[in-house]
Order: C-alpha cells, then sequence, then structure tokens
C-alpha cells in the first residue's frame, strides 16, 4: 500500500459559517493508493473527534496502525489495490491542518488560541473539498466516516448534492442532542477548570512534557460515554490493582487506573484547545441549519446514502440513524439502514470493523445499492 | 407532621470495615411521626450520594422540602400519622454526622482530611444499627432507600437478618459495576485536578464562597448518568442561551448554561471531600465481601426484599435489580421485584415517586405480601 502525507496550503480565505474567515489556511492529508485515469476511484475519509489524518498503515517505528486501518489497505473492504483514498485531518484539529494553535498570520509569533474562529462541522467539509476542487477531483466514489466523521459526511451530501456516489456515515446523528452537547460540556468545564491551562494560554511544550489534568478528565469522560458498561464489564471486572490497598482512599480499581493512564497519555499528543474547539463544533452540528426544516435538508440529498448504526451505541443512538431513514424515506431519497449488533457502545465504528467491513465492500462494488 | 432533628454522640468505638475505628463518632438524624409505645412503627430511611439526613418536611424559611418529601408526610406512602421514620446522615456525609472534616480529636482545630479512613456501605449501616440499639429499636418496620439508599438497605438485609420487616431497595445494585467505578473515578480526578482543592488541605469557607471548579465539573459529570439523554430532550432541546452568540466559543446551549448553574452551586452545599469518600464508598460496594459466594451473602437475607427499579435507569441498569431477584429465588428467599416504566433515567427514584408510592404503601400495609 502507497502511503503518502501532504500539505496543501491556500491563500485564497476560508468563509466561515461564523461569517469570519481563516485566511491564509493548511490542510494536512494522507493519501493511499493510486488515483487512477479519470480520477473516479476517489474515497474520502473523515475522521473524529480525536482522529487525525492518520487513518491507516504506519509510519517509521510506529508500534500501532492509523486508526481504520482495519478498513483500508490491499485487498480489504476499502481496497487500496482499486480505490485512491484521502484522508485529511479536519480544520481546527492539531495535527497540522490550520488550528488554534496556528501563528494568527504568517509568520507571527503569536498564535489564534482563543481569537481562533469556531468552525462547525460544514466549514470542515468545505476545506475539504476545496482540497478536492485543487487536486482536480469532480466527483468522489464514497465519503465515509464514524461518529463526527459521519456527520461530515451527511453534510457532505446535504451540501454538494451530486458529488458523492455514495456516502457512507457510521455511527453518528443529524442534530446533536442535548445529552451529548452536555458530556461536550462537561469536558470542556474540565479543560477550562485547569489552572495550567491559562485559559488559553498555556505553553503547549510545559503540556506536552507535564500533562493537563483537566484534559485528561475530559478524556475520561469522554471513555465513560465511548465504550459501554457492559465493555467495561468484560475489560475490567471488579480487579482491584493488586499493590493498591482496598480501603486507600485513592487506591484503583483496575478500570481506573486504566483511566488514569490514558487520561494521562491524551495530553501528550492531542492539544486542549483543539479539543474544545471540535467538541464545540460536534456540540453545533444540526443537518438542518441552513434550511427550513430537517425535511428540506434531508431533501437536498441526491446522492445515495448507507447508513450504519450499532445497537449498543449510548453515544448516538441507532434510533437517531432511524429518524435519517424516516426523513429521507418522506423525501423520496435514496437510503438504507444497516444496524449492527454490537455491545460493545459508541467505539464499535472503530473497534468492531468485522461486523461491518463487508458492507462496505459491496457497497463500494456495486453490490449492494438502493 | 412532627419533624426533629438530632445528634447522637458514641464515644465507644465504631469499627470500621478498613480495621480502622471512628473514636468518638456521631450521627445526625431527622425524625417524623411519632414512635409507639411497643416501637414497632419505625422505619429507617437512607439516603443516596449527595443526599442528607432531611428527607422530609420544610425547616422555617426553606424554599424546598426534604428530598422524599413526595413520598414521607401525614397521609403519603409512608404516612407519618402511622410510622415513625428516622433519617440519618451517614458517615462520611457532610451535614451533620462524622466526616473528613470533622476534628481529628475532640477539641482539636485540625481536621482528618484525608487521614479519615476509607468508609464502606457496610460501615454506614453499622453506624445506623448502633444509633438504633440505642434508641432501644429491636425492630424495623421498613428500611426504604434509593441508588446509594438502596445499597444500604440490602447490606442492611444482609448483615442484619431478622431485624427488618420489609426491605426496599429502590434503583440500585448488588455490586458496583465498572462503569460505575469508571464514572465516580472521573468525579474524583475532577476534584483532585483543581489546584484549589490544595489536595485536600482547602479552606472550607473559602470553597462555600468561591467555589471549586473542579467539584463543579464532577457533579456535571453526576448529572450525565442520573438523569437520561431523553430528560435531556424534553427539558432543553437544542435551545440556544438568547444572550449568547451561537459562534461564540463559550456560548452556551441552554443544557450548558443549567449544567453551569448547578455545578457553580454544588461546593456551596457539599463538601468535595465528602463527597470523594462517599464515591469511594459506592465503588467499593459489594454485597458479597465478607462472605465466600454472592449466593452465600444474598442466603443470608432472612426477611421480605421488595426490589424497585426504573427502565430508563443508565447507572444502575434494571438488570442488576432482576440479577437479585434470581439470586433469591436460587437460594429460596422472599423475593418480590416492581419493575417501573420510566425513561427519566436514574434519578427516577427522586422524581417519578407517582409510579412507585404506592407500591411502597401497599408493602407496608401488608396489601403486598411475599
Amino acid at each position: 500500500m502507497k502511503i503518502e502525507t501532504k500539505i496543501a496550503k491556500f491563500t485564497k480565505p476560508l468563509y466561515l459559517e461564523s461569517g469570519r474567515i481563516l485566511e491564509p489556511w493548511q490542510i494536512i492529508y494522507e493519501t493511499y493508493g493510486e488515483l487512477n485515469e479519470d480520477k473516479s476511484n476517489v474515497i474520502l475519509i473523515t475522521h473524529a473527534l480525536s482522529g487525525s489524518h492518520h487513518a491507516a498503515g504506519k509510519y517509521e517505528g510506529d508500534r500501532k496502525p492509523g486508526w481504520w486501518d482495519g478498513l483500508i489497505g490491499d485487498n480489504k473492504a476499502i481496497d487500496t489495490k482499486k480505490y485512491f483514498i484521502i484522508s485529511t485531518n479536519v480544520i481546527g484539529s492539531c495535527f497540522g491542518s490550520t488550528s488554534p494553535m496556528s501563528p494568527i498570520y504568517p509568520g507571527s509569533n503569536e498564535r489564534y488560541r482563543l481569537k481562533f474562529p469556531v468552525i462547525t462541522i460544514k466549514d470542515m467539509i468545505k476545506a475539504q473539498k476545496i482540497l478536492l476542487d485543487f487536486l482536480g477531483i469532480k466527483k468522489l466514489k464514497a465519503v465515509i466516516g464514524g461518529s463526527m466523521g459521519g456527520m461530515q459526511a451527511l453534510r457532505f451530501a446535504v451540501d454538494y448534492p451530486g458529488f458523492i456516489e455514495n456516502i457512507i456515515p457510521i455511527a453518528t446523528t443529524y442534530q446533536t442532542r442535548p445529552f451529548v452537547i452536555a458530556i461536550n460540556k462537561a469536558m470542556i468545564e474540565a479543560i477550562r477548570a485547569d489552572k495550567d491551562f491559562k485559559n488559553g494560554n498555556y505553553d503547549p511544550e510545559f503540556i506536552k512534557e507535564h500533562g493537563l489534568k483537566g484534559l485528561s478528565v475530559a478524556r475520561m469522560i469522554g471513555y465513560l460515554n465511548y465504550i459501554s458498561p457492559k465493555t467495561f464489564d468484560r475489560k475490567f471486572g471488579r480487579e482491584y490493582v493488586k499493590t493498591d490497598g482496598m480501603f486507600e482512599l485513592f487506591g484503583r480499581f483496575q478500570v481506573e487506573s486504566y483511566l488514569e493512564y490514558n487520561g494521562a497519555m491524551f495530553p501528550k499528543w492531542f492539544d486542549p484547545l483543539s479539543y474544545i474547539y471540535i467538541l464545540k463544533a460536534i456540540s453545533l452540528f444540526d443537518i438542518s441549519r441552513g434550511f427550513d426544516s430537517l425535511e428540506e435538508a434531508f431533501r437536498n440529498i441526491k446522492d445515495k446514502l448507507f447508513l450504519i448504526s450499532f445497537s449498543g451505541d449510548t453515544l448516538f443512538y441507532p434510533e437517531e440513524m432511524r429518524e435519517i431513514k424516516e426523513y429521507m424515506n418522506k423525501v423520496g431519497g435514496r437510503c438504507k439502514l444497516f444496524e449492527i449488533d454490537s455491545d460493545y457502545g459508541h467505539d464499535s465504528f472503530l473497534v468492531e470493523i468485522d461486523k461491518f467491513d463487508y458492507i462496505i465492500r459491496d457497497i463500494l462494488e456495486g453490490e449492494i445499492d438502493v
């Protein structure tokens, strides 16, 4: 599998949904496989909250491959022998696209920080569309993403009708529910509560070295909702850390030790301001914004919409995907829904790949149609 | 309804499950109604995490009544015209029973703080049993509690067989699941992450006045799990605060404003160390500790066990109450389970009183038997 990492820099302003602009701006992306002559084999992968453009393969010295490596590769469901796959890092994220920690203007030592504009899912895909235009891609074979990646796929379908052959949003919603906004809020406030966050004026190197407890707590809150109670049962049970005393106040169950470790690691690889900005984008997500109604938004989808949901998802409930299907039926759109039985929880889209990769393969090969 | 608030002080040591002791110690409690001559009309109420002994009625100037006022009172399900109700504040809590903020010995200016021993549910009810002995009460008509209150009821049944006529645990479990331990962990770490917590050496007056953001965040995390996604939908929808800008980074949805407000209020009335100690007690809860197996623990229950669960409880799932019922069936115990249809979530035991008060009335009046 051929992997390339590139950065596309744009000097023309990116007009944002908020009315503000980003200028200049850039987007980092990976590609897998080979673009065919008529550029008709392009698939766009869209990532989730803490994801990145690094969806597949390994870099030299990497212990773990990209986050969807089980799905993307030679002879895999998203076959790099057949397709040319583009995976970008969203605007606002911290892996190389323009973000709150970017310089406020070229060459400046000052970073945007809280002056960075609020970014929406619409802005994220607008940036990706400009990249695709720049690459001369006139049509996508598919756009595929889970969670916030699914929001992007859906938004793509609504905002650029006729541009995508197969839209495949996974484990997502059409409108972020107040319950999820509340989770995001708790995470945002956990970060803001940390004095070392300094209201956004932290030293990023200091944080990478010493951590940021508020961001660690935010990550723990995330875990509570990304994996299911049953997964917690299976993975940890009530095992206690052997070297900790049962009646020590800060003695730990295994599950606590796991949360502590992953919480502590998170600030080493994810930026707190990017986290806040992306959470905000998720909370603001509403496919009907810019339309008179939800129905009107869905009426705009002209391409084939394939939805994949997981029975045990307690972040974006399967009911929400069913509602999308109902809207599509109502407006006479082309839509198929696949409900996967899984009790793993929201993160099923990352860890239960075996349960849905064949669906994606069949869609891409035209074996499943609607 | 006659309400009295009293403090019982004990100079004999309280031997704790950890092997440590509390000496001296005290317990604050309220009573409602009148004790009859043969002391046979006593009902014990056990409270949840942030609850207190103030379960019913109003004090002079109070805006809100006690937390189970809908259930306890003249002619109510727990009828203060018939029964003498005792409601204590658990050991470790911050409303007047011995807690981490109590003096380390009588007359000392030093408080226990992190030197306070870890408290378990078993310890909480042991203290209550000593209080009941002190009051000359030989038998309880019932013990009734929800959530951590239900854990206490269950533990009472196992540890003091033959002492209670009707045991009524509501919205609870027999063994805290790793998922709930994880929630508790996130809350504990949110508090510890706050520099103003000073590793337990905070000035309580300062916190009452200025708040403690880490504790506010902990409270927000709690809300995510105590009320259900559907309740969030009903209560808040996607309404945005009118005076906030949609594209301001810290502009708020109504649900965010609600969490912010309740989060900010919490440190004014609840102590952070008590919160940590009680969370620890909940995480440690396992009805089988001290027995060879769960079955052996349940075999110890000699009295009538009435379980009430709520279909929409996503903290202590109805399945867990069903498992208690199965264990009781297995050991030939007397047990009845009532599953209440409610989509309000865990807090149903506080807010959906209309849906189960008649069951409690009927149990107490002997109309429901097992």
